[in-house]
């Protein structure tokens, strides 16, 4: 039989680790007393087992769990509930990672386009992506279009929106996607609007990005839920999904399973995240250790493509490509913005920056 | 102009706790240098404001800052994300609390049925209402129904499934709706099946759900999505809502906020929550302080009705009614189950128990 194995920290003293990981797996699969089950079946098929228990290096324990792959139904919300739901209200327990049976991975698709037809849209195969994003909240969907004209007179490859847009006053949606991709219309810059709301939001903002030939889109899972963004994907979507890790929360999920992995199984072509040594917390190991996951052979799946960000400026691209070499996308946002009237000079910078580094 | 009041712990030393606050401020709103803002309209009515700064008694500051309504557009979505889309992913913020002026609660709905509404479906005005789970995992539909038909005779008020249960092969969604709903048919019981996967699969259990009779669903809004929630109870959905936490983390945003403000904003009628004492870490104060927010007067907003649960039994129901009172639902799952063929006689029990605490 199928099981997903899956990692777990636990916080705990060493007498009672054999104990709260036994309980571990019991609450993330039948989530009752054992003792009350009569069916055998249900002891050997469903009930979660501890695989091994080991003493992790920053203290607390390592633990291994098998859990049963048909728990997770066929729906990616299940699997992160089977993988994570009670246990992330214990605040003794962390997810690291899973192991994800081939009968699993069979049922979802992974990136449609991935790191190469990302490449290929950007026509762009020697070299890392570049991208900027459009700010601040506030502007009128005019302003915004300009700052587009200038990144596409530049060079960006992919311009986003600001994570926080969405319907506001400021800059509807429509008028926004209208304008923003006239702007970038006749460049091979893609303009990728923020998808935002309940599904039929979500439907009405999907007919202008196709009636407007919008070349991406952009959509945060966490905020949107991962199974409405695992159905557009597999069921709508006609164009890449960059996806952004908004509510993706810090210390409880590891993020090479969440960012890596899981955005990656439900069709994510590429992922942006806190690139280390920026505003947000993560380490260069964890960076490292993402970008495999989204890259690594799995599941026949397309790799998705890293899209290290968080306060990133011109002077750290070499260093950045040293450390990611040539299958990255670049973002770089507020710093271009800080140069004002020189927009257009400053993201040429970037544009020039990166293509320097074209491999030959 | 309206603004949201929202409450910050930030983990900082005393000498950094000016600037991270300020920081904070920006990323939850334009999230970039604010040097690079021309419009004196955007710094005076979209820049997030630090309104105060204080010691926190656990060490750490409590950081108020006031966000522009406008920012969140018209969507719950956008709502999380601006209270905490981007800084939960740094590890030194969590969000405590918002204060939500009246031009955003008019927008919302809250619970349609609510305390009242619970109250007149279960026919049960002066007592807390009875609550059990049909579980584990694995079982059959008919085995479920079994078990519904047990806890029914007892004269439970709800039956909900385990969180666990979606459309796995055990007993798929529409063979188990169809079996349990029959089992309560002719009784005041309502049984609540959990609603799981994107927009497409809720649309095909919300035919059957509808088809059947049944009385109540159960929503996992983390793991849904807060949107796609609240469009389904604002739009679609006919009966009560009972929400569940699962991967509402436990460290980061607080319960009182999450689980009893934006869970009943979006219009939860009960809400399942850990209670201190059980599996799970909340306090006796986060538990109260859940149930103020679910329970306190607020935009006009029916009650939502609080459901203590995770490892209760029927020992501690005396404790429970004098911490809670008459208004809550308690919800006894496994502990019910232990009792295996006497399950009708250990849920006629409970059932008792909490009958004879009748106001008179």
């Amino acid at each position: 039989m199928d099981r997903l194995t899956v990692l777990y920290h636990i916080d705990s003293p060493q007498d009672e680790i054999a104990a709260r990981a036994a309980a571990l797996a019991v609450e993330q699969s039948v989530e009752m007393p054992v003792e009350a089950i009569a069916e055998a079946r249900i002891h050997r098929e469903v009930v979660g087992r501890v695989l091994d228990i080991s003493p992790a290096e920053e203290g607390g324990f390592l633990v291994r769990i098998g859990l049963a792959l048909e728990t997770t139904g066929n729906d990616v919300g299940q699997l992160i509930n089977i993988l994570f739901g009670n246990s992330s209200i214990q605040d003794h327990v962390r997810l690291l990672d899973a192991e994800f049976p081939e009968a699993l991975l069979g049922r979802y698709a992974g990136p449609r386009f991935g790191v190469e037809g990302l490449r290929q849209r950007a026509q762009a195969w020697n070299r890392p992506l570049t991208a900027s994003a459009i700010k601040p909240l506030g502007l009128s969907a005019q302003d915004l279009a300009g700052l587009c004209k200038s990144f596409a007179e530049a060079g960006i490859d992919i311009i986003k929106d600001d994570h926080g847009m969405g319907d506001q006053s400021y800059a509807p949606f429509k008028e926004r996607v209208v304008a923003c991709q006239k702007a970038v219309a006749g460049s091979a810059t893609l303009y990728a609007p923020h998808l935002t709301g309940g599904p039929k939001a979500l439907a009405e903002q999907m007919e202008i990005v196709e009636g407007e030939g919008v070349g991406m889109v952009m959509m945060s899972p966490m905020l949107l839920g991962l199974p409405v963004v695992q159905e557009m994907i597999a069921q709508r979507l006609q164009v890449p999904v960059l996806a952004h890790p908004a509510m993706a929360g810090a210390s409880r999920i590891a993020p090479p399973l969440l960012l890596g992995k899981l955005f990656r199984l439900i069709g994510a072509d590429a992922v942006v995240y806190p690139n280390y040594g920026g505003r947000f917390g993560y380490s260069p190991q964890t960076c490292k250790e993402l970008v495999q996951a989204a890259k690594t052979e799995w599941g026949g799946f397309k790799s998705a493509l890293p899209v290290p960000a968080g306060g990133m400026n011109l002077a750290r691209i070499p260093e950045m490509l040293d450390f990611y070499g040539q299958d990255v996308m670049l973002l770089i946002g507020g710093a271009l913005l800080l140069a004002k009237e020189n927009l257009r000079q400053e993201a040429g910078k970037f544009v020039a920056a990166v293509a320097a580094k074209e491999a030959s």
